[in-house]
């Protein structure tokens, strides 16, 4: 299989991830006898830096002949008092949107060997292993009007849906969850939003069309109080962008390993974006420290979400998880009787395994 | 000190913890000399079912003429069915709204005797003691246009605020922060919402005229998170309704004991309504089961908010601690070596204690 990818490292300790990532996909194409070419672009601050823009053509346009995208992150402190339009997570937005990524696909599912680390206790959160689907490309992060009024003394937002894009991210939530333990909670705010409603209307209908799939709603605050009491009672949620936001970073921290998840930004085609869930990290960037297995992990999903490379998918998982096993860990994670290594020597551990 | 309280059971277990409260209130008025008078009316499923509306004319026109308001809880299943316009909570939203109720107090903290059963590890959890000042008539909730559009194709929802609106609510959290810890967190996404920029704008200039306050702004992303890993780091988290809906929830289950937290909802002059936070709990409905313990800590609220009567309001929630010192505890709160009793009996310990 011939595949295509562009790197985009962005800011902080994205270089060093992606690098990291990169080489687990290039001993994934040895081993299975894939080729998979690569091109790096820049994007957010350092491309603001370089080229006075977060999100420069060139990069657009590399990403529109892409098979899939590879993004390290964006953002750091020497960008944050630049106006909104000339913030590195524009360039973040403006993909998404230019790529139509509109479903955000982020696996929270806890190592055992990192548990320990949770905030919450170990028999409330053992046993968790549950998929968000974010609607990414809608909502109130597009919506227009979005404007100062009346000379500065009101502001609107506006959350707008097509019934179009509503069906979509459901659609993509069902399959998810039927190859799953098909259980999908689609979280709204009926009991409020008119946007809520319409998609309540639309989970119904859709539900018609995977009847082995059982769906529970629930209002977004209760969901907010469930994912810390009951964590492993979920299987799939699906949930509009800003809902998604909030509650997919609360979920983030429940199984103590931020350092490990991976996302997918993903269109219906099948190309996709993937970025590991952490931050740019300025602190420790260029330090060789930082945790590469988010970054790796986020490459397995581009393997199985953009290639449908299934085998080679899990062959990374494995090896991530057999590295653990053997108690190798960078220094952002507690390991009992762990022995700490480097970010580029946690990468070496994992293509070892490969 | 002569005042009038207007109570709303409303439904479910709504009706029982509101007694409980009223006798609590009595027992105030006589110990110190106040006289307090009480009026009922109806709001939510109950007043459905009698007079054909969620919020009738004569419970408004009662809540108008009030010093203060004690409300229950609305909602259960046999009203879930009814058309959005009908439904219990919009007695609630309409209550909140037509008294300019514009500021929702949510204090969260943990009682030692019941932390154990927090999700959370207890040293993640101790000491934590922070107030949410939610903004209650704006934003999301209010916002118009909130339609269908394009014969159902679209739909869209608007986040509104006038500047004084925020104003207003971010000059309440600078007062509620001044008398507690002096520290504010005001929650936003300003990388995305145009609402927040000038929600952080507003921030910044009020910051001026309390110099004592310490003031942070943090994403509401990193909020959801932050609250679950380091709850203790926070005091007051001032924020826009639809995020302070889910932060105040989330928020609600830290300490383990959601059935003990108070909430008040309050207008510049003072008028204010009080509810707990928990729900109207259908299925223990009228079997003397349900905690007044929530409801008689948010009359103590309405002691102190609505008629400054600080010791009085201090007295009340002694009580509830040495009731629970004495290890009495109702059904849903686990306590080690605890005595079991029901709701009156509950109430009238605590009673004993003024
Ligand atoms: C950087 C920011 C705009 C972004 C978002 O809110 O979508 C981030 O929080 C995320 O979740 O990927
Ligand atoms: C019932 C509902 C409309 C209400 C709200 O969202 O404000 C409730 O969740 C609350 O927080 O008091």
């Amino acid at each position: 299989m011939k595949k295509h990818i562009v790197m985009l490292p962005g800011d902080g300790i994205g270089q060093e991830v992606t690098k990291a990532a990169k080489k687990v996909l290039e001993a994934v194409a040895e081993r299975y006898h894939h080729t998979f070419t690569f091109e790096s672009h820049e994007i957010g601050g350092a491309a603001i830096d370089s080229q006075g823009t977060p999100l420069p053509e060139d990069t657009v346009a590399a990403c529109k002949k892409a098979d899939a995208i590879l993004l390290g992150a964006v953002g750091g402190p020497q960008w944050d008092h630049l106006p909104g339009h000339m913030r590195p997570e524009k360039g973040l937005l403006g993909i998404r949107k230019k790529m139509e990524l509109f479903a955000n696909l982020r696996p929270i599912k806890g190592f055992k060997q990192l548990l320990h680390a949770s905030p919450l206790k170990e028999e409330v959160v053992s046993g968790s292993d549950l998929l968000i689907v974010r609607e990414l490309t809608g909502g109130l992060y597009f919506g227009e009007p979005s404007e100062r009024r009346n000379g500065g003394k009101e502001v609107v937002d506006t959350l707008a849906y097509s019934h179009s894009e509503i069906v979509r991210i459901v659609d993509q939530a069902f399959q998810s969850a039927r190859v799953r333990r098909k259980h999908l909670t689609s979280v709204d705010k009926a009991n409020v939003l008119e946007s809520s409603r319409m998609w309540r209307e639309v989970v119904e209908e859709k539900s018609k069309e995977y009847p082995d799939v059982t769906v529970e709603h629930m209002l977004v605050d209760a969901a907010a109080m469930k994912l810390i009491t009951s964590p492993s009672s979920f299987d799939v949620i699906v949930t509009e962008n800003m809902f998604g936001d909030i509650l997919s970073d609360e979920a983030s921290v429940l199984t103590g390993s931020l350092g490990m998840l991976p996302s997918a930004s993903i269109r219906s085609d099948g190309v996709g974006l993937y970025e590991p869930v952490h931050g740019s990290a300025p602190d420790i960037a260029g330090q060789n420290k930082a945790n590469p297995l988010a970054a790796i992990l986020s490459a397995a999903m581009m393997l199985k979400y953009s290639f449908q490379l299934e085998e080679e998918a899990e062959q990374v998982e494995n090896a991530v998880k057999e590295v653990l096993d053997a108690r190798f860990h960078t220094a952002d994670l507690a390991v009992h009787d762990g022995v700490e290594v480097s970010g580029s020597e946690m990468a070496a551990k994992v293509i070892e395994q490969i």
